[in-house]
């Protein structure tokens, strides 16, 4: 409950920007209250684990609510936040129940991340889903895992062929990270289990149209990269840009001309676009969006003539700053910081300017498959196992609390040293309600099956 | 790949039956193909812990595939078996595209288990879901937490009473678990995290039209599961029939007359109907089937007058045996033999004839909550804690696999000796899409919200 008079800060969203901002409000003199669109937290950089069957939900999604339990200041709720009044300074968000309701703040924090994005052609998205959320992962590994199963059950070696070939449109961390564990699913996961197809001959085709993978890496580890990819059997297509893509296959537009490629399963991991919210944010105040809809906010994280309003994450454009939880997560301590140190100002008379935020390049680092991924550490690079062991040991750190580090070693030492996977159940609900309605009209030629 | 000749054996479903015939069938001179409606088998007896966030859909869900892995006579086929053409000797089943394929047998298992029933009340589905697949689970989980969500959310006194109200119907193992997990969530995991409602004046209901809860336990157990759940906090309400559901609360019909309790979250424990498919098949061999809908066997688990029909599990009905997992296992396991042996013996020149199917019965145990079950073991009479290690001990040896043993124990851990759980997230397609619309129309008389 809200102490009379005191200062309200309101956080929209609780991704990694939010969740450091409140954590460095904790013992401000304000009242902070975190509204997120569930009730948890994403660990993203390895919700591709989830989407391959290597890790529960519940391993990668920490209830808001239980990061702040101790945090006697700060109050959580659930709802979707539609609109800000900067007027009136208060912000409207949609309960569980569809009925709206508002919340008053002093100063507001948007930290309300991004959607995928089709660049104009969202008509891709029911063929090539994204990767962002909870929701998102079950229904790509549901995709995946019952991609094998069609296969096995067809008799017409082209449908076979068609359900055994995989693409990802995107090779970034994500598309690399969702190649490499297709491939891992395809060649050590599944082999041995099926009686009519061999898993392993599964196609992995990872397209981008830059023309190198891991774009924002250096040239070493992007090299590196792509080598080991195609050792373990990917196929990498660099230069495509992708035209279309419809319920069997995509295709590309190259130096060569157009191409099609037949595929069931298409995975986006190729564009990102501001949060909805981004766009009556930037109305509301004026602010300048780039051409992902994030919002340019001034070099202190707020919004141009709107020192109350911090816009953080994927969400702010800030110079060349890119969009990983490294920006996420020092802005929002940042912005945290900000806010504690003006109020602390104002209670000693002191002006509310502070220093700019600083971006501290911490380096990148993405997995190609188990034993190996590639790093940039302030010009060092490392790569293969010695990578890998470092992507171990940042992602072990920061993966919040103790027993979702505990389960996770659990599920690695199954998938890594054994060949198993934890999470492979595929629901009658994703079954029915899902697949049936879209491969049935995509697979309209292929009637004919008699498998025994 | 069938060898020209070899005899077929098709099992339906890969519930215990199904999982226990077809390995009692590894060496046997056959073929053997499991169909099944996911591409998991579930472990039952655990699925309440799913529906509480204790452990993760993977735990209690193990890839049919990987069962069979190494069974090299066995293929696994994905479908929902819609039909028997029992003069034809082939089953008719549904691929996840909506085409219909079809499978030959020489030897059939149908054990394809039940629905929940809601005795001719199927109105009450929407409102009170019960709990038999991995997406029920999820459901409910999403339905308890969300409630606690909406308590925190709204004004009203009442309707956050109403939140806070769990009803559970049917006082059998799987309502009692329920309700002792619930109280758990709302006593040791959530206190602490709301800031507004206090979560552990939950109020949680257990109902059945009987007079005790377990009753197919021994009334010394009934009576020490009761008390403990009283202990605990549970409202235990007996011999009260439920005559109403709807989207605010339940209606009983008691001694004293009719009575209703408002609560938005139920949940339906009482009442199993067999699958569908039970219906098909009576009507194609003639057999009789019982209240339940349950297929009437032979002593030999045979349809009457079909000697190569087996009907095992929640779909069998002989004498007074009880839906149990392991009637199913043992009901399995002695058909996978019959049939081997029969295969053996016609190899020998031997008749077909077996013995009887003779039912083991190990024991009944429960837990009510951690650290306290009931166990009725031959006479033995266990609770408290005693029970619970036996409870433990008994589970953990049958889950399947040991990757699933390992990870199983850590979240166990992480819940019975800590507060927390590991499966918490509700994620935005659970809330928009099925709760909004729901609750929406439940609480069209709540419309003001000011939380803050």
């Amino acid at each position: 409950m809200t102490e009379q008079g005191q200062h309200r800060v309101v956080i929209v969203g609780a991704g990694f920007a939010g969740k450091y901002a409140a954590r460095a409000l904790r013992r401000a003199d304000a009242h902070v209250t975190v509204i997120n669109g569930t009730n948890h937290h994403v660990f993203e950089p390895l919700i591709y684990q989830v989407a391959t069957g290597l890790l529960s939900p519940g391993e990668v999604a920490t209830p808001v609510r239980e990061l702040f339990r101790g945090q006697r200041n700060t109050d959580v709720l659930l709802g979707w936040v539609t609109d800000v009044d900067v007027e009136g300074h208060t912000v409207t968000a949609t309960a569980p129940d569809g009925v709206p309701y508002q919340v008053p703040y002093d100063t507001l924090i948007v930290s309300a991340g991004t959607t995928g994005s089709y660049f104009g052609n969202d008509r891709f998205a029911e063929f090539a889903p994204g990767l962002k959320s909870i929701d998102d992962a079950v229904e790509l590994r549901a995709r995946i895992l019952t991609a094998f199963e069609m296969a096995e059950l067809t008799t017409d070696p082209e449908a076979a062929r068609r359900w055994l070939t995989f693409v990802i449109v995107g090779a970034g961390p994500t598309g690399v990270e969702l190649a490499g564990q297709i491939a891992e699913i395809a060649r050590r996961t599944l082999p041995g289990e099926y009686r009519r197809i061999d898993p392993a001959q599964a196609r992995i085709v990872l397209v981008d149209a830059v023309d190198r993978v891991l774009p924002t890496f250096s040239p070493e580890s992007s090299a590196a990269a792509e080598k080991h990819l195609r050792k373990i059997g990917v196929d990498v297509r660099l230069g495509k840009r992708v035209v279309d893509v419809d319920a069997t296959g995509v295709e590309f537009q190259a130096a060569t001309g157009t191409e099609r490629l037949d595929a069931m399963t298409k995975i986006w991991s190729a564009g990102v676009a501001a949060a909805p919210l981004a766009r009556r944010l930037a109305a509301a105040t004026g602010a300048e969006t780039d051409r992902s809809g994030r919002i340019k906010v001034n070099p202190d994280l707020t919004v141009p003539g709107h020192p109350e309003i911090f816009v953080l994450g994927d969400l702010m454009s800030l110079g060349k700053l890119p969009g990983v939880a490294q920006v996420s997560i020092q802005g929002g301590a940042y912005a945290g910081r900000t806010i504690r140190d003006r109020l602390a100002g104002q209670s000693r008379g002191k002006s509310a300017a502070g220093k700019p935020f600083h971006y501290f390049d911490k380096g990148n680092i993405a997995t190609v498959s188990r034993f190996s991924a590639v790093a940039d550490l302030r010009g060092l690079h490392l790569r293969g196992l010695l990578g890998w062991l470092l992507w171990l040991g940042v992602h072990w750190a920061y993966l919040p609390k103790g027993r979702n580090r505990a389960s996770s070693l659990v599920r690695w030492a199954v998938a890594f040293l054994g060949r198993s996977r934890s999470e492979r159940a595929v629901t009658s609900q994703q079954i029915n309600a899902r697949l049936a309605v879209r491969h049935a009209t995509a697979e309209a030629g292929e009637k004919e099956k008699t498998p025994v």
